[in-house]
């Protein structure tokens, strides 16, 4: 697969950069770390991973990589000593690799560092590309289909919880509730939204205080085992609000018919419009930087938001492609609302991987 | 400061792009966001944060930022419909607003991803240059210090904890009481290592399985609220095990002896050659990747390993660094051990912030 990519473009290598918080880098090598590590791929299939000496027989047992080699067989230490520059004694040994592989034109991928893509660009001909593993994880294999599920099954557990013991006074008592449970269960949700009262007309304001008549809880938790998010938010009722029930509903409704016209050759563009047109039906108006004032969704798997994005913008929905369904209204002196399913989407409709009550009045 | 920098290299602006997960952008902003956002600081101390509409409030709200521009007033809609392509039409408001602001010369952080840096050389005169903020990093200021206190306090009341309640029997359990006691807290620590037995003898191997003798539990967690890491390791002996005793005595003796030489105006490759050399003395011998096969410590602050390294390579401790001392034997037929604190340079000694019983024996 990258092999074709690269002779798509001619080139011998391409070279990835990253930490396992770079969704790609942990795709493509399946190893877990912290500290950036250099992954090569050559148009032969063969494949480098450079670690330092420490990480070598882990990377060896764990990673997917065929070749892992230590920064000391490469001479870094010795490299160190002379150049007295970390940087430039390890983008020494990059193109020393590169030199030894015959490299003759090389892809760098949009986000690799500014200092490693302007030394390789003295050495190679380069091209910068979008990363092709960006585009290998839009469509979700089915063994990361079961983990986005297993991820949505906490989510379930630990919303379901809440709601019947729902006893918190606070934004942060919700939050930390929900966040300790899902933590307990081996997933890591992190600023949580639980947001109240005008506030929740900022969507991302992730809510402080006491709640008053509402609180939008919008969790997205990833497993700490495997990595793969999902993403869920339900607009809760406390105490009787007919204005924001009623924007709730118009809502609700968006969102049933956005989930309803989901599958596979849909244009998601007209997924958003529908949302949209739903919302005028209503008399609910964007303008101002209020109303519907996001986009309808996006792709999730082992980032929150990855492609594709259900938006302005023209892009055809295929199966095996999970993403949100998130539509919401914000009007800064009434408040927030907003619900969020995740779905897989599938040839004549999508799977719901969060199927849970809409309405949820606690009054 | 910034301006500064900005002036010493006679430039006009300096670009970051990141999300709160990038050290330098959370540093300099103060601004948590998960998308990553475009900050841009002119010589004449002006700033600007780019962000969607959605973001505005919020960052008005919450960032350090003066000046925060929503894209939508810089007519990003528009240009996204006109050019079909996200990442093209964000290029160029970045060009128009660095246009506006009669840019020549731009500053380029080396870890700025290299689609930016790409197409911005070709309007502007550039210099790829380190992350002026990750050199403010290096000290820190007495709230920093307090931030580092308070998640060593956090890791000091956990492992109290579970040092008094050890009822664990495998690896996993350990783990996973001992990070959930954190998030309870309001700390989020990943990846804790409880490494026992052979495997033990990779550093960076987490551990699984049931515990053996002694287990080495390396925790390192951070502040859900301020950010702000702390870094802590002992070695806990179950069963009586003479040859890991005695490499972990040579171990303390070792980050004892480097603990007390630590203190302003200290050269860090010292640290670590005092480090060695006591391990000569006890005749433990590094080679083949056994034996002392990671560098002294490390800094530590918003990330868990920054500047300055405690290594091969000369560097100044200064008073106002953060810095860990862990060494650490590993040998792949015996096990591995190791000892860490984190603690603070001060003019005439250091302050170790996580001050805890080296020898813990549990049998």
């Amino acid at each position: 697969m990258i092999a074709k990519f690269l002779k798509e473009h001619n080139a011998d290598f391409i070279i990835l950069h990253g930490s396992s918080n770079d969704a790609n880098f942990y795709y493509a090598t399946k190893f877990k770390t912290y500290d950036p590590l250099t992954y090569i791929i050559g148009i032969d299939g063969s494949d480098i991973l450079l670690v330092p000496e420490m990480e070598k027989r882990r990377a060896e047992r764990e990673s997917r990589v065929k070749e892992v080699v230590s920064l000391n067989d490469l001479r870094y230490m010795e490299k160190l000593k002379e150049m007295k520059d970390a940087k430039k004694a390890y983008l020494d040994i990059l193109v020393s690799v590169l030199k030894e592989g015959r490299c003759r034109k090389l892809l760098l991928p949009e986000e690799l560092p500014t200092y490693i893509s302007f030394e390789l660009m003295k050495h190679f001909q380069v091209e910068v590309v979008k990363n092709p593993f960006m585009k290998l994880r839009i469509i979700k294999s089915s063994s990361e289909i079961e983990k986005i599920r297993d991820t949505s099954n906490a989510i379930l557990r630990c919303v379901k919880w809440a709601v019947e013991n729902f006893n918190f006074k606070t934004c942060e008592e919700l939050r930390s509730a929900v966040e300790l449970k899902l933590f307990s269960d081996g997933y890591l949700a992190e600023n949580t939204i639980a947001s109240s009262g005008k506030t929740s007309s900022d969507p991302h304001e992730i809510g402080r205080g006491r709640m008053e008549d509402h609180v939008v809880l919008d969790v997205f938790p990833k497993s700490v085992d495997h990595l793969y998010y999902s993403d869920f938010t339900r607009t809760i009722f406390l105490r009787k609000n007919p204005e924001l029930e009623e924007m709730y509903k118009a809502v609700v409704d968006a969102q049933e018919k956005a989930v309803g016209m989901i599958k596979d050759g849909i244009d998601a563009r007209d997924v958003h419009q529908l949302v949209k047109d739903v919302f005028d039906s209503y008399g609910f108006k964007t303008e101002k930087g209020e109303g519907f004032i996001h986009s309808t969704g996006h792709g999730i798997g082992l980032e929150v938001h990855e492609e594709p994005r259900i938006s302005e913008l023209s892009v055809e929905l295929k199966k095996g492609m999970v993403v949100t369904v998130e539509p919401g209204l914000y009007y800064s002196e009434i408040g927030g609302v907003r619900v969020e399913d995740t779905v897989v989407v599938r040839k004549k409709d999508c799977e719901i991987l969060t199927p849970f009550e809409k309405f949820i009045r606690l009054y």
